[in-house]
């Protein structure tokens, strides 16, 4: 009996149209269907993906052990998230090692901050993989931002707010162009760098883009409280007068 | 009589398969669709889209008045790319007054250093537009080239291959993880400063990805003349061993 291939599919941002149709092809012929989650969640990718599944497909939820802000130690975040992934690509790997195919939904793209890198880390070697690019949530929030990202040879940078503020400050200093992602708990942080900076009229934030529940408001209205993790901060590169 | 809506619909990076079920419906429904194109090419764009295209609707091809290596001094090719696009954007405004909708397609996605950009910045004020994201080379470049892009916390830098040699070797020193766009004529340039840097081992290489004859090889076997422009250097974050 053969064994099973692994495909990691973008599924896009969160509108269920913006998903590519080769990965809709691979994604319906899949007898398995992994997705992360988090504990008590629906999961992003799923929702995205649950108006293209058919009904005989087996779902496969990868459960995450913490949502939400990481633990302070004691606790072993960096561990316990190691194990969590060792024993998600066991599961995974029971499917394929028993024929069946496994189509890992991925939020935006694969190999853009996705957790399916973690699968593809632990399993590329050992079963055949497909990895389809998928819509990031960086043009994703651009295109519903209205607004072009980066002109010409303008650099642009992707940072996580989860960098401490002396590197976003000065990583951000003189920035041409710049998208900010992993906001939630840090967005009051990566705002403070930004106002300091002088950049806040360039700043434009949106959260859920393409996805239910999608805002767009200025920065200085934002209650910090109330940032979700998908959110971002873009700061566009200066148009072109071409 | 309405005036029609524009769409900048981001085809993929080459693969006709790698569109979004939302793009595809936009293209099939416009009277007009519009593309970018060099003199005597077919255009990527188009290609991309053909196989989706319905008989009866108009093509309104955009000619670049220079296609490869920009034209020295005294030829101005700013001023002549600025009538350009003032032209282009004239031609769209045309159908959209005569109130047909034009699709007008982006190799990518439309807002990361997409030409749509400069219809986009000319006519969003005149007229209703709705832009559409899709697939960058970047993360298709990813996929192809199997590898995963950036983990967690790491910052990606997305740098164009025409910047000049200082410069580029100041951002890429100590660099996390970046993709390295617009090669051709720039290749061996960018190149030398990967050598320098002692980045080569990480350097990854691709021309055409998902595209009609997508090449791979090792950065040291590329010979610089034959480096097209769709092609790009990825550098891939450091794996997190979690
Ligand atoms: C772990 S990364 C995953 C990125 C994903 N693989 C991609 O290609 O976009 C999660 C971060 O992506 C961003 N993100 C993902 N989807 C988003 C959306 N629909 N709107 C805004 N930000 C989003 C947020 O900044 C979030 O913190
Ligand atoms: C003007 S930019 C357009 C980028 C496009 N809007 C996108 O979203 O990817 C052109 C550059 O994109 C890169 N590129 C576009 N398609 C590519 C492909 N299929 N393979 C490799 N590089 C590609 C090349 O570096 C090329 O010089």
């Amino acid at each position: 009996m053969n064994e099973g291939r692994l495909f990691g599919l973008g599924v896009g941002p969160g509108d269920p149209e913006l998903i590519t149709l080769k990965a809709l092809r691979y994604l319906r012929a899949a007898p398995v269907v992994a997705y992360y989650v988090g504990k008590d969640k629906r999961g992003n990718a799923l929702t995205s993906a649950r108006p293209h599944l058919r009904p005989d497909q087996i779902l496969l939820p990868l459960v995450y052990p913490v949502t939400g802000k990481k633990p302070a130690p004691p606790y072993d975040y960096e561990g316990a998230m190691r194990a969590f992934y060792d024993e998600a690509a066991e599961q995974v790997a029971g499917h394929l090692e028993a024929g069946r195919d496994v189509a890992a939904l991925c939020e935006g793209d694969p190999f853009f901050y996705g957790s399916f890198m973690y699968l593809h880390d632990r399993l590329a070697d050992r079963f055949a993989t497909e990895v389809v690019p998928g819509v990031c949530s960086v043009v994703a929030s651009a295109s519903v931002l209205r607004t072009p990202l980066v002109y010409r040879d303008q650099r642009l940078q992707v940072l996580a707010g989860t960098l401490p503020e002396e590197r976003l400050t000065e990583l951000l200093s003189g920035v041409e162009a710049a998208a900010i992602m992993k906001l939630g708990s840090n967005f009051e942080k990566v705002r403070r760098v930004i106002v300091k900076l002088g950049l806040q009229a360039r700043a434009l934030y949106v959260e859920r883009a393409t996805m239910d529940g999608e805002r767009i408001r200025p920065l200085a209205e934002i209650a910090p409280e109330s940032v979700p993790y998908f959110s971002m901060i873009l700061i566009p590169g200066e148009r072109w007068r071409g």
